[in-house]
């Protein structure tokens, strides 16, 4: 099979068993509804409203969508509205009207819900063969009803739904206007006026691929089923194969990230959830290895312990894992598997699919099947193949306490992905304590460009220097070229997050900067309550350089052990790539060799220590600067400045320390504990790494950073030999 | 009765009974426990603990902190560190662990617990008179133990619980050990060497007479009873009753405000709990008509729909109603009045006194007898006699999602005053909208000066421009002179809060600049699902100046109808009274006559609108200028500046808007509704104020400044006459 994509395998088997037939067969009133909610569920649906509280609030709240839609009548306005704007939002609730209201239809059988979406459709079916393209087109992949046309495969694939419910309360008159004039109308539109779009391995695409697709089912159109699995030139070049295969790495990845894998494992997910219903042959859940499942748990782990996605790349940072695009992504994973810590988010969800599915998770929820959902250590690749580096978790305690790190060695994402390689973000008990600034962006504020991200989204979200990560001579990654940062990926070294006493992960990038190598490895560990991260980001370059390090974070500066000075003149720390927004709020030059600083934000305290010296200076920062229109979120953030370096490591350590309780008003530990930090240069590629603490306890962390040699290692710490065993150790006395 | 100040009255009684031999009577084992606890009570509390599950938990928690006590072992340090210090918390702890051994001691009879106590009183009975005044002594009423006396009345509160709990437990000989060497040298301490504060009505001595006193009913010396309840020289010029008199208005507020009010209704509570069980003849609770009980459903109010205290004066603001300290006072209050709203509070604070009291609420709670705590619309006066303007409570809606408008014409508020006079803070749905900033303190963080207050908090804080509120030729109220702002109090001139269409309010100061009268009515209404605060300035000046109107806020500007322009420079828009630490972060000169600035907080949005025009400007600020520690929060801020006036009303519309929905990403109403403002003055003192909305309503507030013709009146706006019958009127169309 290695040289038969999968992809293709299955064309020339769906092929040879020739679909078309098979879905004609099923076009009576009997079939209807076949795509998601099956007629032949129905009956026991009506059953568990009677029985499971999530099915029924479920019901009531689809009920209290469609009834306020009957209420306030139809209007279906001609296309004029951006994003946010009333057309825009209109035909946006009228979809979810229609859906809802099919769905009602069959549970209640009440014929009012099933005239009010034929009335509407029939609306649209007058108005959508007068359009043209949206006049307020937003990029090269407009629609007609919306701006984009992303939003109007969404509407189409709500709106089939819709269709598919209430299609035996048609008469065959109205289904031909409704067929005819807009939903093979818009099909055509998206399989030749936006090809492009359409055969695009890309999320706009599975969108595309899913409605036309469930379309095809429908309307008994094998073609159009066809050209959803396998492109419009049915070559497997694109299509929901193609993006199955391309799009998800095999640990469950989606190269844009976890914000944006949430919303496309929507379509991915409903359009499997109908292929298995209507193409068992497929065997959809189980391509790939069942990589539709797995992406769902995947991106389940891709949350901090709020629940609220990691910020990879362009990403709103409210979004959690409670959004109602992953209901269907839980509650189906959870029909398929029975996998009980599935079930603890779906019931979290506090909502189900009205389905089988649906009925399932509630059932499972009403007889307490749920178990805690626990986020754990893992390493996750990224890549079709798994082989363009990934991102590692690193995980300290359990459920609202943990204290996780995410270490981002992935790919550049596509266009919604920033430059960052090697970058962290921290997060201590739901707070983010290292934050990623996420996408510069006010989703839905029409006030903010009309929702959609905002120039500085470019001039300082996707650039390197707004991430925790290293930054050469004032420059992004590849210089800030999409195609170059594209072409390469850093890759994981090693990884061992198994010992109880320290998670440790490596991971290398030779291309972001030109003639460097940048490895970064990270250590955490818990010594006497605290919380210490050791970062040890080891550079070896061809060129002299300005090396910068900036640290993000929130809350309010509580100390340093050195001094520095708050600026009372207006200064940016560079004037390009991102810099530029930057405001040089404070400044030290010449920190000390071990200089700390620590902070308070929420409940919590934090530190961090750098070894710094002569020449090394800090900056304190706060994002602002040339920002006419306060699109940025004053951040705050530290820059530790590196000037004239070559090769060199940089050692950083982050601890997590005390708490404040604001009922007792008791404060713990609000000091950092590291009174010295040293690095310590062997043989070959040894270190090691002293944390001489405040108590005289020192950590010493012993790396061999090639982590080529699990045998035997030793190095001379103050005139002494240590010996030690594997690619690293901790001791702490 | 009006020339015999009550407290004399009592004095008298309670002379004539000769208290002395009454507690004396007292003195056998049998009757101990006596002050809080009962030893009547203990029976019942055993079986209690059987059945009522937050008494359960909370002797468990009192056990917990006793068994850790016990298990760390007795230390008692020679005291040496200021506040967050380790012999600081060391004797903080240790009468924590004290007061829960003696309790649980009494509840499970196991005598660890007792001689657990009695061993730490015989070290501190060795230690304490071997002391002298506290090293690092912080203000001129230093204690021995502690840096602060407070904190040694304090320990003695608790302490002295603790020995009660044990005192039958004790032999003779450890009896007089322990009285003659730790508590009378204490008392004397109080009553001798720290005379001024014993004697001081003021929350500080409220600590010392409870201690105090609550030792003379253990060790029945009626003399220091007589002192802590009418002052060292028995006269009543001080002591407890002389505090109920003076500290607490007739409505139950309290001089200082809120977050002091929380504070020292611990020792008001406790020691009149402890007075009710051993001096019933007192009938202490009946004071002034009940005034202490008043005092906790007072406090309950003044507090935003997430339970934290409005931060009036002084204040951290992260404190709630769920304070340790006030469940005391929940539980007290509804032992005496089965109030079934304040058991709903002392349901939330998840945790009961061990004693009779606590016990009635355990099991009222169990009872299912709590019902929904609402926080209503109301005017609570201040002063004494009720006579020093007081505070404006305005509310729209219910629990969660109120809208609440603080608004203060208080006095000064002693020593934790702040300069501002009519002030406002606005709160929504548990969010603050126009944040008072509350004190510039980090509580208990040893790095931010020992965690008392920074010089930030006279030099910021304090200050008039810290509040949202009038600002004369950049100087605080009275300029800034204590003496003069206590001398003074606005006024209310006039309030309805029980109209449905419209709350509304207004105050006047005479005195805070002088040669000027200001004059602030606020009207508070929802229309059409917009919450709109009107508020007008009438300022009546002898003298031209410069007048600031600050308006501060949280979150992200999204929209204004006028150009701003970013400074890149660093420009604070005064030098002194606070604003050195403001910096102009961006300026628009001459607003326009109608301008609006819209910003999104958390989930909702929010528009101010003013009555601009030529001559106007808007300042963006942001606080941290002259802050060389990062000692101040960056709080964002408007600072609407109008010159050269003199007799002006500011106009001003503050509107609350919109949502955005995370999960759904849904946004509504993001935008402000407001088109143009306008002010039409009439005859006398008649204005009209006119909101002309964007769809094309009017919201028209017709006003007589005066408030002083309730009958017919009229004017003109628009070359119509308008009549209406009232001090005010609303009319929207």
């Amino acid at each position: 099979m290695k040289h038969i994509p999968t992809y293709l395998f299955l064309l020339f088997v769906a092929s040879f068993f020739s679909c078309r037939q098979e879905i004609a067969t099923n076009s009576e009133n009997e079939g209807f509804p076949k795509l998601i909610l099956q007629k032949s569920s129905v009956p026991e649906m009506i059953e568990g409203l009677k029985q499971y509280p999530l099915l029924q609030s479920s019901f009531e709240n689809a009920k209290d969508i469609a009834d306020k839609g009957i209420e306030a009548g139809i209007v279906v306005p001609f296309p004029k509205d951006p994003g946010g704007g009333y057309t825009h939002e209109k035909h946006k609730l009228n979809y979810l009207e229609m859906y809802n209201a099919g769905l009602v239809y069959q549970l209640t059988g009440d014929d009012k819900y099933a005239a009010f979406v034929r009335d509407m459709l029939v609306e649209y079916a007058r108005l959508y063969p007068t359009l043209g393209i949206h006049p307020m087109q937003k990029n090269q992949a407009p629609g007609k009803l919306f701006w984009q046309g992303l939003n109007e495969s969404v509407w189409l694939v709500y709106t089939i739904q819709a269709y598919d419910c209430i299609y035996g309360f048609l008469s065959v008159e109205e289904r031909a206007n409704i067929e005819d004039n807009l939903f093979r109308n818009m099909v055509k539109f998206f399989t030749e006026e936006d090809k492009y779009s359409f055969d695009r391995v890309h999320n706009h695409g599975t969108w595309a691929v899913a409605g036309v697709g469930m379309t095809g089912m429908v309307l008994a159109d094998s073609l159009m089923v066809q050209k959803a699995l396998y492109s419009t030139k049915l070559d497997g070049s694109g299509g929901f194969l193609k993006q199955i295969d391309e799009l998800f790495s095999p640990d469950g990845y989606y190269a844009e990230g976890p914000y944006y894998q949430r919303y496309a494992l929507l379509p991915f997910m409903v359009f499997a959830q109908a292929l298995e219903n209507n193409r068992p042959d497929l065997k959809i859940f189980d391509y790939r290895e069942g990589v539709l499942l797995k992406a769902v748990t995947t991106v389940l782990q891709l949350t901090n312990s709020d629940g609220r996605f990691y910020p990879i790349n362009d990403a709103i940072k409210e979004k959690s894992w409670l959004t109602s695009e992953l209901i269907f992504g839980t509650n189906i994973a959870y029909a398929r598997t029975n996998e009980a810590t599935i079930l603890d988010v779906a019931n979290l969800q506090n909502q189900v699919m009205l389905s089988a599915e649906g009925l399932t998770v509630a059932k499972a929820v009403a007889e307490g099947k749920a178990r805690k959902f626990e986020r754990k250590s893992m390493i996750i690749r990224d890549g079709a193949n798994g082989d363009k580096g990934g991102v590692a978790l690193l995980r300290l305690g359990k459920s609202e306490k943990q204290t996780s790190l995410l270490f981002k060695f992935a790919s550049q994402g596509m266009g919604h992905g920033h430059f960052d390689r090697l970058g962290i973000s921290l997060y201590d008990k739901g707070q983010e304590i290292l934050p990623d600034y996420g996408a510069a962006r006010f989703l839905n504020v029409v006030a903010k460009e009309g929702g959609t991200y905002l120039p500085e989204n470019k001039t300082w979200a996707n650039q390197t220097v707004a991430h925790n990560t290293l930054v050469i001579n004032g420059q992004s990654g590849f210089g800030g070229r999409y195609d170059e940062a594209e072409k390469y990926n850093p890759e994981l070294v090693f990884a061992d997050l198994e010992n109880p006493e320290v998670q440790i992960v490596s991971a290398i990038d030779e291309h972001c900067y030109e003639g460097a190598v940048l490895k970064r490895t990270l250590a955490l560990m818990e010594v006497d309550e605290r919380v210490y991260l050791i970062d040890l980001f080891d550079i070896k370059s061809r060129l002299a350089g300005l090396y910068d390090l900036p640290v993000y974070f929130n809350g309010q500066i509580i100390d340093a052990n050195f001094k520095y000075v708050r600026l009372n003149q207006y200064k940016t720390p560079g004037k390009a790539h991102g810099y530029q927004h930057l405001i040089v709020d404070a400044e030290a030059k010449n920190i000390p060799a071990t200089a700390s600083l620590s902070w308070m934000n929420g409940t919590g305290f934090y530190s961090v220590t750098v070894l710094g010296g002569k020449g090394v200076d800090c900056y304190i920062t706060r994002l602002g600067a040339n920002d006419p229109n306060y699109n940025l979120r004053p951040q705050m953030g530290m820059l530790f400045r590196f000037p004239d370096s070559k090769n060199k490591k940089l050692l950083t350590v982050y601890e997590i320390h005390g708490s404040y309780n604001p009922v007792s008003e008791a404060v713990l530990g609000s000091e950092g504990s590291v009174k010295e930090l040293q690095l310590i240069e062997g043989d070959g590629e040894k270190v090691a790494v002293l944390l001489k603490l405040k108590n005289d306890k020192t950590i010493q962390l012993l790396l061999d950073l090639s982590f080529s040699n699990a045998g035997e290692n030793s190095i001379s710490v103050e005139g002494q030999t240590i010996n030690w065993t594997g690619n690293y150790k901790v001791f702490t006395n």
